[in-house]
């Protein structure tokens, strides 16, 4: 695995795992599924593949402060830090021009800090096998072989399978899609040829540096500037400098859409999730023989009770439930939500309603 | 209203409103229904119709403790305290006889500390209509017009109405029965001659003397020799001595069922609850017009929520629900009970559990 390496996405903020992901304390730096925070597993989920100086964190300062104390093995020059969000598009960009002036002949996996994957062994067995395909040239897209007709992640189709001795399947990617609506996700889920979009990527610096030049000028340019005083004294005010301008856009609208030589891995059986809501803790969990969860620190007294998840997040406190199905009850010391657990995405509306009526304790 | 007394009974303990009413804070203790605790909005029913020291008490000492913080206008040695648990037939034969030492003439209605009443006015009414048919030397009992099929209380069949000029329709009893099951239930309500029990009495001491006299005469001995001892240096002693014996027996089964001369008020529209269960209380206070409740401390944000009711101990917690229905939402400090509605009479089965496996902390 000479000159590969990750790029770790961690700057997002997300309301939908509201209350316990709160401004000050993002999703991927809280231990939603037991001891480990979602950004501790994402790093330690690399253990045996790319040692901690291979793996770059792209992040704002608010963020890396509390990154550096949970995972401490990452070198602090790895750390990228944002001025101000500008998309994954940038976020890539720079990462790639940064990764190529300290090693010309990089390789990266573009990864986010707040998915969760239960199967490391196939993970790493297809993160080589991108990294084989990336080789030849290829953007690379790890998809996710759908398991429900989801609406809320985007779908890749893939075309013709790739020539070549790689030993993973891997397909020329035929199309793009935004999040469908019901209809079409199911219609997506029969075709047999769609995968999820997990936003996990693996490609050449110097490839995907020739794509953004192509697409995207005024990024490529602004990443070429930064590059040269990365490392430098002067690194963080041409950082500051040039990165204001820059358009906000998505890797996948920005690049992948519209770029030539794009290749797709389907992974069935990864255990992967983008522990999106409350409900899609019930898929990287393994519930009771009554289908509950009690996680974190819950104490759970389930009394003909189905279905239900309990988030605790102290020792001390005993929760009772009785003739309930199909709950999240997340139980924090400021907030306690009760929740029907197929309208978990509605959180957002509440979070919307807290901010429109300046509610900032309870953000 | 000159010789008539108001007892309160105040005995009891009742896990039906756990986790709220607890070992050491009984139900009347804790103002389940706005700023007054039960047993304060109990004392305060009765202004206007009985001054506080025509009313009595009847507890254990350790409630009497705080019922004289609550309550401090009611006389010192109008608290009989009970030895130990004996009965609401011992409770009733005591305070009779108390009474009969201090007022011969003393008529007294029996009132409980953890029911609630709306309809003050009509209440009032009502027990002086009582106090006027006791008069005749009948033993009154107050019941509740059913206004659906309960399983959880006792019934009074009425008989032919009372001659007399009486304010109020006043019956005679043809027959109490014990909680019935379903079916029965429902033939009660259909039949228009039945009422529930409401717990609630008017007598002329020496009418509920004479009856007790008949029917439980080792009580009628062991209250007679009480009260000579009553209000002088050695009634403590005497109660003791007397009380430990007694058998433990309701008034209803050991005196109402049996004796000849019985009448029954029948109240509608009184507001009457014996808040017996979370449920009850959708039936005592009023909800917004999504049918939820936010009572006590709970500052409750309902989204897409019907018909429940949240109960908080902190105004500093918020409590947010989406997309629920028919729950009840009891958030104490130490405990959060989440139960369906219609199932809150299990809590019971918690604290059986809870006690089995020895959780002191959480009875």
């Amino acid at each position: 695995m000479e000159h590969k390496y990750a790029v770790i996405m961690a700057g997002g903020g997300g309301t939908r795992l509201w209350p316990v992901s709160r401004k000050e304390r993002p999703k991927q730096l809280l231990p939603l599924l037991g001891q480990e925070t979602l950004f501790q597993d994402t790093v330690n989920r690399l253990e045996n593949l790319l040692p901690p100086e291979r793996i770059l964190v792209v992040t704002v300062e608010e963020q890396a402060r509390e990154m550096r104390v949970q995972v401490p093995s990452i070198p602090e020059e790895n750390y990228i830090i944002e001025p101000a969000p500008r998309g994954t598009a940038s976020v890539v960009g720079l990462a790639a021009a940064v990764l190529q002036k300290r090693d010309p002949r990089a390789m990266m996996a573009v990864l986010t800090a707040d998915h969760f994957i239960r199967n490391r062994d196939l993970f790493h067995y297809l993160l080589r096998a991108a990294f084989e395909v990336a080789d030849n040239d290829f953007l690379v897209t790890l998809g996710i072989t759908p398991t429900h007709a989801s609406t809320g992640y985007g779908y890749i189709q893939q075309g013709e399978r790739l020539d070549g001795t790689y030993n993973y399947p891997a397909y020329k990617v035929k199309s793009f899609r935004e999040k469908p609506d019901e209809a079409t996700a199911q219609k997506l889920l029969r075709s047999g040829d769609h995968s999820w979009n997990s936003g996990m990527f693996v490609w050449r610096v110097d490839v995907i540096l020739a794509e953004i030049a192509k697409q995207m000028p005024e990024l490529s340019q602004a990443v070429r500037k930064i590059a040269a005083a990365w490392d430098t004294p002067q690194q963080d005010e041409v950082l500051k400098e040039n990165w204001q301008d820059l358009k906000v856009e998505t890797v996948d609208y920005g690049i992948m859409e519209k770029a030539e030589r794009v290749a797709v891995l389907p992974a069935g059986g990864l255990g992967w999730s983008d522990v999106g809501s409350w409900e899609s803790l019930f898929e990287v969990i393994l519930p009771d023989m009554n289908g509950n969860i009690a996680t974190n620190a819950a104490v759970h007294l389930a009394h003909e009770t189905n279905n239900t998840l309990v988030y605790g997040t102290s020792p001390e406190r005993l929760v009772v439930t009785i003739g309930v199905d199909h709950l999240v009850i997340v139980d924090t010391e400021d907030i306690l939500l009760v929740c029907s657990s197929d309208q978990t995405q509605k959180v957002k509306d509440v979070v919307e309603h807290l901010k429109k009526h300046r509610q900032e304790k309870y953000l």
